[in-house]
């Protein structure tokens, strides 16, 4: 349970390699590899065609209307970060723009991921820095709130604690504990070795249900064939 | 109304030279050409951008979270063919990704239309293997239960029938009954040579108003024009 | 509160160098420059990448799935002009095409606001005509029942009279009401002159924790710091 | 595939015996009887607590905001239709009230399903007459363009025939196609005899777990228990 | 244009015998008597069966999650008056329950329409005190932000000054301008003395395409009737 | 991060005393004295007006149309407990009807809260079971996949812990972490505590301006009366 107008300093970041690994798969991919959890929902998006970040969550919960966290969190941000932003409410208000993301990329970070609105898209693609968001929305926010900073919070639907590793890509969002970071990384990698010799099967024209020994099951299942 | 378990082999394709001739309309124009009906509803989008389909549809019929026929639907794909995939329930899982792209393009299918979600995005367009899709969602499947192929369904407020006609380009996704593939592709030609005239007319500064005699049943209805 | 059936022809339309300099700013800026008021929804969306239009409103009330006073409107375009179309109910038919684009681009517009569909999305980006809207839909709509042209209407939540300056890009759509259309552009301008020097700031590593003074006022309400 | 502007007049209903029957069972039940299949999407809801509905369907194709059709329709209305009214577009316009529902239950009606709008709720109410529908709302139509009547059409997601059962109530709303309209009430009475000792069994206090033998699959498939 | 931080003391009522005689009226009844024109989206409910509002319009603007100015408009109720809220954006928290309801209801206000969210759902329907809502949501919210009390806002939709007459039942909610009151209650008076004939006779039978004499236009249009 | 296939059976379950005596205060109460967190979202709605919960959470993740772990969680429940059921992906599928009710009834259950859909809804009401959900729907669902029992589960945006108190009334869900159910029911009690004085004088007359203090601050925070 979060507790408001808490900012922790000293948080657990996932391993470094674990991290710049699991950088190397796909969103889709990673989340397979951990049994198929930790994703955010779908309504999540790129806010420009090929934004891509992979990082450690500097976690922070806001107000409705109110982005003066963000700024709290802009001090706790090193770099590799990725700063996760969630509302204690559905709000799609702008919390974001261009000189709050010149501020956070001056602290090294990759990325920012919100459960909300952001605005300046142009301006944030023009710099190279990418958002995944619920909304673009030009509509000005306040600083007059408290929330916090580096609680565990919920955004999009999944549970995220700070120093967890978090990947997106154009598929979505997912949140790999840190503890776990490097036995996901190692499935995720041991996953996409299988995948180039099924594809090239497939693409020579060998069926699923062929590959994958799926007929008998299907006819156990009571599927019927008819003309 | 569709039965569970089912895959029909042998169905009614429309006539390959009515559906090349359809290919050559925009969706808009063969929505009207139909006399304004076939569309899907609006939330159906091209994963990306520059998507455009045009073929004969294999139908699927999914269940919730799992996506085993549509590896039966695999075989049934011939050249010129679309997948058309609805499901028994709203659900936007990513039932479909590039290794499933591989196998049905390596059939000879021309791209999917799914009421629901894909994954895979950026291989998608690198395969140039068009997608008509409500969400895009890394979400994976199972493969544990029974649906159906080319039967009957329902896709986006759409009726499809195994064979109609799919036509899909970034104004939304059409369905022509196989039966009326000629006599529609044919008022769609029809339709888009009365169109040059038309726009060559109000590019010059003609008004509709005038162009399609309306002063006078505007006036008619009882529209008032004050100063 | 605005009557059907009726069509102002003189509208006093905003200063036409308070337009252009308003045309220079973006919407996120204007709309802070008008103490955060004046955005519509965040549904409002561009047709396609790139979008961005400045102009006056000539203003339209569609009745669902009819489009005739689209053709009203047009003969009140001016050049410098944008249309602004609200609908009576939410419908996301496609009132508007490349054909009425070519009018509309005969006639002088700039740009369309809709809260509706459009289709043709193609082809507008082909004609550089760009389109604010809530959906894209190539449902096409009859000519039968009258609406209205420059009356005061809501679009997306936001009041436009007619003549009303209307700018869009990525961020939204934001209304600036005439007579405001110069204070506002002045304080635009004065708002944005203050960015740089702060973002020059931000990129250099401080803080807006520090830049903006942040730091007593958020000890009083209370912020605490953990380890 | 509907066409507009046609009225079936002849139309092959039910058989009288087999939607009683289907009337003395709830929609779940049915829908688990014709093996899960026929439900319309759960954004239909009764618009009063208590409303249910047993009947063959009368179908109507409407336009956005126009309830011409619904006058047409009243008149194809027998002693024990149900109307099932779908649009070509989603609208949430009032397309019925009181008025329109004091005609179809002079006709026999025993109620309406609308994937639309209904108002009068109060008046309905009183009167006994039940209504399915997507949305309450005081808007008024007009009756100006053509739709069909007994035709085949899309309702919240479900195919419906004229002449098929409807069986509406809290839990939703089913299609059973007249064709199979006795094997399927046969299949739901056997389906509720078998509920009783269930019931029985599980009120005493027996697990689903060892009343459905779930307990080896579940170990089969991998279930862990910790403590 | 609204203004933030403003509160207008002297505002112009409608009349308050027009307000009493739309008072016996609904919503539909009143809306169909403007044109058709006034009502707020549909998504506006009353959060208890049975409620149910007329009087005159005390507006509000808040902001997201700030209830600060619902304090300030208290002061400005008189008997009469409904408290009709909107806000800068979407928000659904609970900006309203029984404690600002006792004191709404001891200055005489008649309830409250909110484009957001209220609480204390059980104590308002026990207090007799009627809320239309966009949501019930327990969220609390601060009072740290300055809106505005009687300027021109947009709730739902519907455009409404202060002093217009809002009128509430299980169909919606209508706005209906100061100025157009007695005409309006004069109208609705006079459309609702033609239902009571329509209705015996369509009790009786008679068909509305004869009563409306639609045999003849739907002829016209080109209906035509197949067996 | 939760795993599937895990069904953990010794939890902590908040203290009994503090269950009971949360469950004297209402929704809003709880989440104010929490410092405004912990509250699901607003779309969770009671399935029947009345239903009212409190007690312990049992948690379950489901899959998307699947309920088989529903009877896993069964006998996991202990008299007191509140079902909370999440799901990996969005799903309103019918997971819960009038069998498993018994079932959970005869466990000592006190209610379900669901993240999807149920069925069989007036049955709920007469045996006097309590469900909040986010959807009602006849939709079957069946036993194919593993999820899990009693992990960390994201219910409806809130964190839930097996043993967590579970709140639930008209104005929405409120979850409470077992340690710390004694604190927030005494905060609880304290805070209700103040409510009747504020009542009595906010019923007088006394405006909230003045039993708040308000009046400066808004003349600080630049508040304008104008006439």
């Amino acid at each position: 349970m979060s507790t408001l107008g808490i900012v922790k300093r000293n948080i657990t970041r996932a391993d470094a390699a674990a991290v710049e690994k699991l950088g190397r798969f796909g969103v889709a991919t990673i989340h397979e590899a951990m049994g198929r959890l930790g994703l955010m929902k779908p309504y999540m998006r790129p806010v420009y065609r090929g934004a891509r970040i992979c990082g450690t969550a500097v976690t922070v919960l806001l107000q409705p209307g109110d982005n003066w966290m963000m700024h709290v969190a802009a001090e706790q941000i090193q770099p590799g970060d990725v700063v996760v932003a969630a509302c204690t409410t559905d709000n799609e208000d702008g919390f974001f723009g261009d000189l709050l993301a010149t501020s956070f990329q001056a602290r090294g970070a990759r990325g920012l991921i919100i459960d909300g609105g952001v605005r300046d898209v142009d301006e944030l693609e023009r710099m190279g820095f990418p958002v995944f968001s619920k909304a673009i929305h030009a509509k000005g926010t306040i600083k007059a709130t408290l929330g916090s900073v580096n609680v565990t919070v919920v955004c999009a639907g999944a549970i995220v604690h700070p120093g967890d590793v978090v990947v997106a890509d154009v598929d979505g969002v997912v949140v790999v504990p840190a503890g776990q970071a490097q036995t996901v990384a190692d499935a995720a990698e041991k996953r996409e070795s299988f995948e180039g010799e099924k594809r090239a099967k497939l693409a020579s024209g060998v069926l699923g249900l062929d590959m994958y020994k799926m007929r008998e099951p299907l006819a156990a299942a009571g599927l019927k064939y008819i003309d």
